[in-house]
């Protein structure tokens, strides 16, 4: 009874702080080791509960709900290689600076290395994935322990947010027997009932002697552009394009950058890079002395050659996370420093520049690239580049896009037009892998009401299993799922000009009909025939609940080809406009 | 081209001397950094390539084919998360002895840590699980390079078969362009063209002086026992019960163990102690004062506790591998040496002994607990342990039988009766996890012609992914399905008495239709209707080809009444038995 009480009292103590740090959800997986734990959150009046099988699944259903919030979301699992599980969701976290705390049950140490049955090497179990790992003491009860136990709890929840957020690990052993003794006064905390230490996370910040120097060299330039990547700060749209509003610089928004729908001005906000980049002529009159650069990089590879081609120009990198995100090298100041502050103490500094033609040159090429997306838009054909040339178009009002990594996000990214709309755009860009965004789009859906998730038929395949959430807690989504039937981006890659191999290794048609697995957990599937019947089923998503999937099949060779088509156009036309400009 | 040469040489040369070094199979997940490497395997005559999408599928796939061969396969995917959906599979094959290379694409070295795509930082990825893991040199084209990369190829496999055996991990960073010269003279090398180095693993061995020491004791001592856990030396069945007869020793033959079917001889083997070792009184005569034991620890946890009561016997622990297997601190003498070995060379030292009391005890209450089992076998109920109690009848000479975690393995345990098929018993016991289950069938069945899995609903689930290898390989196939919608084993567990919030944590019932999913991969679905149903299927079975499913519907809360009532029946008998022998 003393060993019963000892654990009851530390996990309670645990559990209950967890609430006071703000984690609102935890997902759990079914297991003995981890039982008490799971007991005792079960009885936790404020704590949301859900279960998930699969842990795999689990945890990118937990990075869900944190990207959703920017709170973190707990997961817990039992011993094993049930922890292994969760190392594909620990490693995105880590790399998209997505707050999660990892709670895993394990033997004591007695039971350690000795061949005992579901005990693994949990120490450091996710090396340097994690920012923080802790083994925590066996359960005791007595002052020490418990104020241990909160301390722990609350720095864990800290450092998960602490810029860069991400994901931490706690181990804990507990020895049987392992039920918990469940009362009323479970939660009652006779020290610091409220809390037992607030930790206030600073932001980063540099001095005005710093700001003003930057200030008057960006006055002094009338060809700096600002490029933004994956950004959540929610006060920075408004004040980047200030920014961007008084320098007379063009903002490069990734469509992660939160930019290019929303209420805030779209007068500088340039979309269409991706396209024109690839021409020549453009990327002549378009060179920069300055880049400003926010954010996570770019999802656009011709962005990335064009910068490293203009590797003499000055780059500004502002990383509230204290990073280094420069794959080229080509950073000449890195400024560690809250981005919003950064932009907003500048404004202190700095007057309205007059217009510019570099500024004009941007804002013509990107017009001209937009009216021959038009061209797409009008097609008939159930192409992949129309699909997300009007997906703006086709998503109501305060809809969450989540889109999945290779072709679809690459698309997006090059035909998702500035829009006024509240449409959050996200994606599982930390690590880019195909896993877990089905799970990661559910969990997210539970804190964002409108959920629509597009992605590629592999990466479907890779996280069929996520769809179980949908059907156990009746989670309302809309996936496009777009089947070309394999691996659509090797298409655009070099190895595809090798046909010997190509299909087995690349090309990988899995030659699925999706439609079973839907049924099975309780989802409509519709096949899409044409585009008044998606722009039908769009209208009326809003009053569908639950799990739905448009399927809409395309093809490999045709998409290619239509991609390198409208590329070669646009191309043609921007040849001719630039040249046009300089007679 | 000078760097497409490098590469290709230096790719061609560790892929050459991985065929050398025994390895036939590599399983790949398509990737883009990791093509050079797959397109120069799928190059190689003598390599099988099998594509999987799901890399902790494949994974597991790859281990099951490394399971039935006892030679090391292959696993090879690109950067990024891929790599750590590979870490459960990992950790299983490290825990259970199992061969595994595993190889990954790399950013380079300037790509990594600075917010490059899909880059993680892949040093020491599987921490302690694996065996070794070394960071590659970029590709180079000149003899000391070659020389390296052949060597590391046929050391990583060397480390990975010694026992005991495991998996490696080798980091491969690739440059831009990624794709190789391939041509016919792709594999020829200039040195040492039959392989570079073979590397000789010997065996542990202990020296006659101690063996002598061992076999003076054991003929002294009247009352011995041997427990052999999961152990794969094919020489071993022989071995051991020849030992047996000459110490008339009774053998507790864990399902693991390979030695409750085949062809050797079964007079010593005791195969349902998981039963009467439940039985107090049987326990006070059965008490031995020296414990031979030989593998990995037993499935049974009422032997493990029956052990643990008798710590004053001693405890000799005869391990090939050099572990610590070991959970109950019990063992007196740990010997380090191969297992056939150490019984073939004690008997170098032992003559016959004679026949004892104590044998005839265990042979007698072993009797009675298989005679009562007839009543379970005699039941139409569509029951677990009726499943198992018949299973062997069921299945055809030369089966292999795969068998889930959780119910499915102690129910094996409790109920697969001695027989002299040959029947191989696998299943993943190194870390108990219920993932991966139907990828290593799948994997095992590529290398043994009949392959039936015996698993339950949440382990099926877990690895639905994995049935995508028997539809694109036709793999045949036969999985039982026991269906009792959710965790089982946990109405056996002290938490299945707290019934407040215990279907939401433990008894997680999924409440899926399977038969869409199995249709999705084109398999044939049955539901099992009753006894004669699936004894006709079975009969059947050989003809059949691909992925055949049979479920059974059964329920948690008759499968325990049914397991305690026949416990509490044979106790009963037992305690009159013993008593009456007593008399």
């Amino acid at each position: 009874m003393h060993h019963q009480e000892a654990l009851t009292a530390y996990i309670a103590a645990f559990v209950q702080e967890l609430v006071f740090s703000g984690i609102t959800d935890v997902v759990v997986s079914p297991g003995s080791r981890s039982t008490p734990m799971a007991m005792v959150m079960a009885e936790h009046p404020n704590l949301n509960l859900h279960i998930h099988v699969d842990e795999r699944s689990a945890a990118f259903f937990a990075l869900g709900m944190a990207k959703a919030t920017n709170r973190p979301t707990a997961i817990l699992c039992t011993s094993g290689t049930a922890a292994a599980n969760y190392f594909p969701a620990i490693v995105e976290a880590r790399y998209s600076r997505v707050p999660l705390i990892v709670l895993t049950a394990d033997r004591p140490h007695e039971l350690r290395d000795v061949g005992a049955p579901q005990a693994i090497d949990q120490i450091h179990l996710y090396g340097q994935h994690v920012k923080w790992f802790s083994e925590m003491a066996l359960p005791e009860k007595n002052h020490d322990t418990i104020r241990y136990a909160r301390t722990v709890c609350a720095r864990a929840a800290a450092i998960a947010i602490q810029a860069p957020a991400g994901p931490v690990h706690l181990n804990f052993p507990f020895r049987e027997p392992l039920i918990p003794l469940l009362d009323d006064s479970l939660f009652e905390l006779t020290e610091r009932p409220t809390g037992y230490v607030q930790v206030h996370n600073g932001d980063l910040t540099i001095n005005d002697d710093t700001i003003k120097e930057i200030a008057k060299i960006l006055k002094d330039c009338k060809k700096g552009i600002i490029v933004c990547g994956n950004i959540e700060d929610s006060g920075f749209a408004n004040a980047v394009t200030n920014l961007a509003a008084v320098l007379n610089f063009p903002i490069l928004a990734d469509p992660l950058s939160q930019l290019r729908s929303g209420k805030h001005s779209n007068e500088y906000i340039i979309e269409t890079y991706d396209t024109f980049l690839r021409n020549e002529d453009a990327k002549s009159i378009l060179k920069p002395d300055v880049v400003l650069r926010f954010g996570a990089m770019p999802v656009s590879k011709a962005l990335t050659v064009f910068l490293k081609e203009n590797h003499e120009a000055d780059q500004y990198v502002i990383d509230s996370g204290g990073g280094w995100r420069d794959p080229s090298a080509l950073t000449t100041n890195m400024i560690f420093c809250d981005e919003t502050l950064f932009c907003e103490n500048l404004l202190n500094f700095i007057e309205k520049q007059s217009s510019s033609g570099f500024m004009d040159d941007w804002k013509n090429i990107n017009k001209l690239t937009k009216e021959k997306m038009l061209l797409i838009k009008n097609s008939t054909d159930l192409s992949e580049s129309k699909l997300f040339s009007q997906i703006s178009e086709m998503l109501p009002e305060g809809a969450t896009l989540f889109v999945g990594n290779s072709m679809p996000i690459r698309d997006l990214d090059s035909f998702f037009i500035n829009n006024n709309k509240s449409i959050k755009v996200m994606a599982n860009r930390g690590a880019n892998g195909i896993d877990g965004t089905i799970s990661t789009a559910l969990g997210a859906a539970i804190y964002s009401k409108q959920m629509y998730l597009v992605l590629g038929d592999l990466t479907f395949f890779h996280d069929l299993n996520g769809l179980l959430a949908a059907k156990l807690y009746d989670i309302d989504i809309h996936i496009i799922l777009i089947n070309n039937n394999g691996g659509g981006i090797f298409s655009f890659l070099p190895q595809s000009e090798y046909q010997k191999n190509y299909e087995l290794l690349f090309g990988t048609p899995l030659d699925l009909d999706f439609e079973h697995v839907v049924r099975m957990y309780n989802g409509r599937f519709t096949r899409i025939t044409n585009w008044a019947h998606i722009a039908d089923l769009m209208n009326r998503s809003a009053d569908l609940n639950g799990l739905n999937v448009y399927e809409i099949v395309t093809r490999r060779d045709r998409n290619l080809e239509e991609h390198r088509e409208f590329w070669s156009m646009v191309s043609l036309e921007i040849s001719n406009f630039v040249k046009g400009t300089r007679r």
